[in-house]
């Protein structure tokens, strides 16, 4: 007998692990959080890489094993594994309980939210320039459109998602408006904002930057004290979003060094 | 009969014409280079932005025609295309003869040059992020590993490409040594470059950037009369070099409006 659509939506879903793909991803993923790696699977040409990862897995009895390209292809899901391939626990983001975020993410210059960016591969790309300018956390908003984590925003981020810790809102407006006594809250648009160097620059800040498509939502922007724009030669219409944040990033973690 | 495959390397190869999908590239290419469209393709939702385009084409005797989504993801072959895709004739990089460059591309403040970017969507990031901040040129290395104008790089440029002149060089050490009358020459490195606003701002800048995996090789690196890095936080080795491009990019306009 076999289900139909609807009983199939009904049985629970059983999640499958993270397959964490690429040297830096797997490093970072050890480093961080080895209690979570399942099983580990590499080519002959990354025995160098993955020696001391598998001494790890046989101390604590972990399977590993070196495969050929054809088995690490259909074990990653994709062909960008980079010759190396994790097994790991599933890691979700942590939803915020209230409207407060953890006191230690305000050492960090900038804190980055996200809201309603549906593409993992930017995701990606920002917590590794995120990760790469020394940020601490990254906060996801609860737009339907928000992607979270997965393997391919793991793989893109080369790593840097393991050094942050990832954030979920449960009502991002709320969120900012609360966040205002401890973090400059500047919305990232397309148009009407003032340079970066022209921000305040007595707090933190929380870089908030939207969807590919749409930018950011009206209650988002209502509830943010500031906005920056990047001024273009307008031949152009945008920059992509994750070379907007990585810009910003490195302006605004420059104006606090300052 | 069919062609062995040593035979049907030898039958001279018919390129095909590029597709360029998505509202903003399919505008620009309209308005840069209007006769190279040879038809035009688009989903109902898109009759609004097609409108103008398929006017034009009418005039010109040109085919344009309203299509579903099966098919256009088959005219394309993709499922990113945006909704919209002209048929154009093939654009090459133009070929340096010398090794000097046209002298009007020293107008803009920085000349941006890949030597050895083998991601199609590496380079269209680039000329994205290279046209919104209002370079003018575009120079491709002799790098085997180097990628060239292709319906990805297209795509992911929304439209920067139509607006960069996109050269190709025979020997990149020798056009770069060439160039330091008229350009300063910055090769981006990981590690042991100083900051983009210690370089000297005499000259427009010519940007360098490396292979994604091993960066620039010795005879270009040699070549550059400097050297520039982002300093990290050390946690993750390095900046995808779309991102870095976006963050020198703007670093490196800005130095030279100052």
């Amino acid at each position: 007998m076999t289900l139909s659509d609807t009983e199939y939506q009904r049985q629970p879903r059983i999640p499958n692990p993270h397959r964490i793909c690429g040297v830096a991803p797997v490093r970072a993923l050890f480093l961080r959080r080895a209690q979570d790696v399942i099983r580990l699977f590499y080519l002959p040409e990354r025995r160098r890489e993955a020696g001391p990862l598998c001494a790890h897995l046989a101390r604590t009895r972990r399977v590993y094993r070196e495969v050929d390209p054809v088995e690490l292809a259909r074990i990653a899901g994709t062909e960008h594994h980079g010759g190396i391939v994790a097994i790991a626990s599933l890691r979700f983001s942590e939803e915020l309980p209230g409207h407060a975020l953890p006191t230690n993410l305000a050492d960090a210059p900038v804190l980055t939210v996200l809201d309603g960016i549906g593409n993992p591969h930017n995701l990606g790309a920002i917590a590794r320039t995120a990760a790469f300018f020394g940020c601490k956390g990254l906060v996801l908003s609860d737009d339907p459109r928000q992607c979270d984590l997965s393997d391919a925003a793991f793989r893109t981020s080369e790593g840097g998602l393991e050094h942050l810790r990832v954030l979920r809102a449960r009502h991002l407006p709320n969120l900012l408006l609360g966040m205002r006594a401890k973090y400059l809250t500047v919305a990232a648009v397309a148009a009407g904002g003032v340079a970066p160097e022209a921000l305040p620059r007595d707090r933190p800040f929380a870089l908030v930057l939207g969807n590919e498509e749409n930018g950011l939502p009206g209650p988002t922007l209502e509830a943010c004290e500031a906005r920056v724009t990047l001024p273009g030669s307008g031949l152009v219409e945008s920059l992509n979003v994750a070379a907007a944040a990585a810009v910003l990033l490195h302006a605004l973690v420059a104006a606090r060094r300052r």
